[in-house]
């Protein structure tokens, strides 16, 4: 049984609900609350020492941290990995290109505006991740430009790029002269079994 | 054939470096100098449109980016990779662990520092790389209490962050009080076929 520790705003835990749904798994769903510090409760660091969300709890006993591990951890064996090894080393390129290239920026700006509010101080530090956000969706772009997807077939890389590309936007990134990546999150959400991100009841 | 464009004083490079050596892979290097703009050239971005080193070529014809997909690559089915899927994932764990919550500054601080000779103008960004950068390592020292590697055996996750952590204090960072991670490093050097970080010919 599976138990995920996340919010539901966040699209790093999105991404973990997501493939949940795809692959039709059961789990059950807590809420941390990371502006009340939940994620750094004494509690909460014997899931994860660093800190952070989504985990994944299996069977209430071994939790798994890092949403892209999370997402290798459900998919690894389904039809949302490859099974050929260079493609699935590409999802992994790409799933480490978005943690590395892409949600600092893209993500950390969402968090600036959405859940910070934009205050006046973070001004600075928020122009700061508009070029390197911009580089990141010229990469995605160049791409999908020649492929449907990112690595082969629909995989877990596309449902990591995914979470915090559709919402970009939230973050002040201005997504219109990307045509190839607006066709991609359409062919994206015409998945079987694609569910939205949702707002928290 | 693996060709690998590189530099050899780059941690992320020196992972590909030391997979290979460790599975006796035949390989070529190319030196990259990221100083002289070469990973943003024409030629190199066709590599990989993300302009970042190592990048593997296989037979001429495929390029892989981002070193821990690389090593995911290389060693997929071999003695340094997991069989079991929870130690996979956990192996993976650690890597994006590293490519975020590590590298970006434990890496980047020693770039500052012995790259671009730590000039005034970016000693506040040096600075604020202490507190995460201690914060990743804490992490690390809590995992190695308990455990001699970071998922089982030593594997790809250990090269991973073997590559900056062991370099650590060219970027001003302390680690005698780390005696866990000091104990793993001395592990890690003593794993058949270990070749130390090389300086350029």
């Amino acid at each position: 049984m599976y138990k995920v520790y996340g919010d539901l705003l966040s699209g790093n835990c999105y991404k973990i609900m997501l493939c949940l749904k795809q692959l039709d798994f059961a789990f059950e769903w807590q809420d941390i609350d990371i502006l009340k510090n939940e994620s750094r409760s004494t509690q909460f660091l014997r899931k994860n020492p660093n800190g952070k969300i989504p985990v994944l709890e299996i069977d209430g006993t071994h939790q798994l941290a890092e949403s892209n591990a999370i997402l290798y951890y459900l998919a690894a064996d389904t039809r949302l990995f490859p099974q050929q090894r260079l493609l699935q080393a590409s999802a992994l390129q790409w799933m480490f290109f978005e943690q590395y290239s892409h949600e600092p920026y893209i993500a950390t700006a969402r968090f600036i505006v959405k859940y910070l509010g934009s205050p006046l101080h973070q001004q600075q530090q928020l122009q700061a991740k508009r070029e390197p956000g911009y580089a990141a969706l010229d990469v995605m772009e160049q791409h999908l430009k020649d492929h449907a997807y990112f690595a082969g077939d629909y995989s877990i890389a596309d449902i990591a790029l995914y979470a915090y590309t559709h919402i970009a936007h939230e973050g002040g990134f201005e997504l219109s002269a990307y045509s190839a990546i607006h066709d991609w999150l359409q062919r994206v959400r015409q998945q079987p079994g694609h569910v939205a991100m949702q707002a928290p009841s």
